[in-house]
């Protein structure tokens, strides 16, 4: 890939780094990619590992940077923090606004490959791929030096390519992930929307299949809230914890009374995700 | 004044606490007002301080809470922090929504005396009275035990109010505040809307002139952004400085260089302003 140069929206010093928000010529999405990137202090005398941040549906990449308060934990820790938009939002299809589920901010981490979403809807390759080397060309960070974390449908998508890409990460770690989509209404309405009917082409953008064969070489980190309204129908963690008690693949699952689905719970629980990923990153 | 029961819109787990937002039917403001208390986890067994956050222009009762990353500094702590909205929003006038900074979002903490809005704008009073009142009885707080803060236009209403009702709070601080309303523009269209021509009305909500004749018995702790786009036509902090020297009032501003005026200014340094009130309050 040749270099991508992003454009500066804007820049704010925050606990003594700089929160920025950015745009770049994204050629997975077809247009402008919006992302933000948090530098902590310590980036300003050495290159810093980053932390990837994977927002859920409806959210864009200001969604984390404004409500989940993890600059200060990052400025402690040294790590950057790296978070994008939801969905290709430059390119428009028909309908693809008329759920908050599907469509735009909803584009579920996959490579669409049904018509007219695969011209555009490319956010694996974004994640994986283009993001990445945005970041490492452009940004003091350390090459190959990454984690990945994500909410709700970001969790999925965290989960999902930490066992896909598994020598790219470091560690990982979710919030109320949708552990099964292809098991879930969000899931199955984003997956035969996007990659049609056959469910081959979706085993292998979910975390629950993909455990059938793939490991990940370190502990995943999952919190869940008990009282996530959405536990029961859309995230059922049970049947991520079984997949993994069947083949042998630690992971810390951790079920927080009275905590739901928002940012409240994220933010209250950050801190710990981020020190589980500075013990994977920082030496 | 009689017992008044707030409404709760919704609730939610934070640090262990409760993050609450409500509204009561508010007099002064001639309909119902919203709300917004955190409870640290302390307060599941005994009373807790509060912390009163005033917010700046077009801010509601969920921008602090959500913007602020407070809750964790205030779990630590052992304080509540309580919001309100920073207008009145059911009584409605015309013209109330032609100016960002007048209006509707636009309270700035006084009590108009001018037609139409003397039916309503009071939010000296609520701040000051109502709210106090509804919190004290209805939440698990110690009744009197007080601070206040606030940002901006309620970084304004933070040191006017503690300067005015010095014996209701035992420490005050503030981001980015408009020291002196009654000289700069955003003050001089509010006050002039709101009071009409009379200076002397002015000068009894502005905190420069208010500190010819008053003292706070501690140390205000005022925080300001070097790279505030504000600072100079409207913030002014010099005035302050010059007018706590002029009468020996102590206090402790703080120019930081890097910051601007925005939430990512106040995540960085609310904990050290919790800590200040903490100080203050807790024994």
């Amino acid at each position: 890939m040749t270099a991508i140069s992003p454009r500066k929206r804007s820049a704010q010093r925050c606990f003594g780094g700089i929160q920025g928000f950015y745009e770049y010529d994204s050629q997975a999405c077809g247009g402008p990619l919006r992302f933000a990137v948090y530098l902590p202090p310590a980036a300003d005398a050495r290159l810093v590992p980053v932390v990837y941040y994977l927002a859920g549906l409806t959210c864009t990449e200001e969604t984390f940077v404004i409500k989940a308060g993890a600059q200060r934990y990052a400025a402690e820790l040294g790590l950057a923090l790296v978070t994008c938009d939801t969905s290709p939002r430059h390119a428009r299809f028909e309908g693809d606004d008329a759920h908050w589920d599907f469509g735009q901010g909803a584009g579920f981490y996959v490579n669409a490959t049904q018509a007219p979403w695969a011209q555009a809807y490319r956010m694996f390759d974004v994640v994986t791929a283009e993001l990445p080397t945005v970041i490492e060309q452009n940004f003091p960070v350390v090459p190959g030096l990454r984690s990945i974390m994500g909410h709700s449908m970001g969790g999925h998508g965290a989960l999902m390519i930490a066992l896909r890409e598994a020598e790219r990460y470091r560690s990982v770690s979710a919030f109320a992930p949708v552990v099964a989509p292809s098991q879930v209404p969000w899931g199955e309405k984003a997956f035969g929307g996007y990659l049609g009917e056959d469910r081959e082409a979706w085993a292998q953008y979910d975390t629950v299949s993909l455990l059938k064969s793939r490991r990940f070489p370190g502990v995943p980190l999952v919190d869940q809230g008990c009282e996530d309204a959405f536990l029961d129908a859309q995230l059922r963690p049970e049947l991520l914890a079984a997949a993994c008690e069947a083949v042998g693949q630690p992971v810390t699952l951790r079920m927080q009374p009275g905590y739901d689905h928002s940012y409240y719970f994220i933010a209250s629980l950050i801190g710990e995700h981020l020190a589980h990923h500075a013990a994977a990153l920082v030496e």
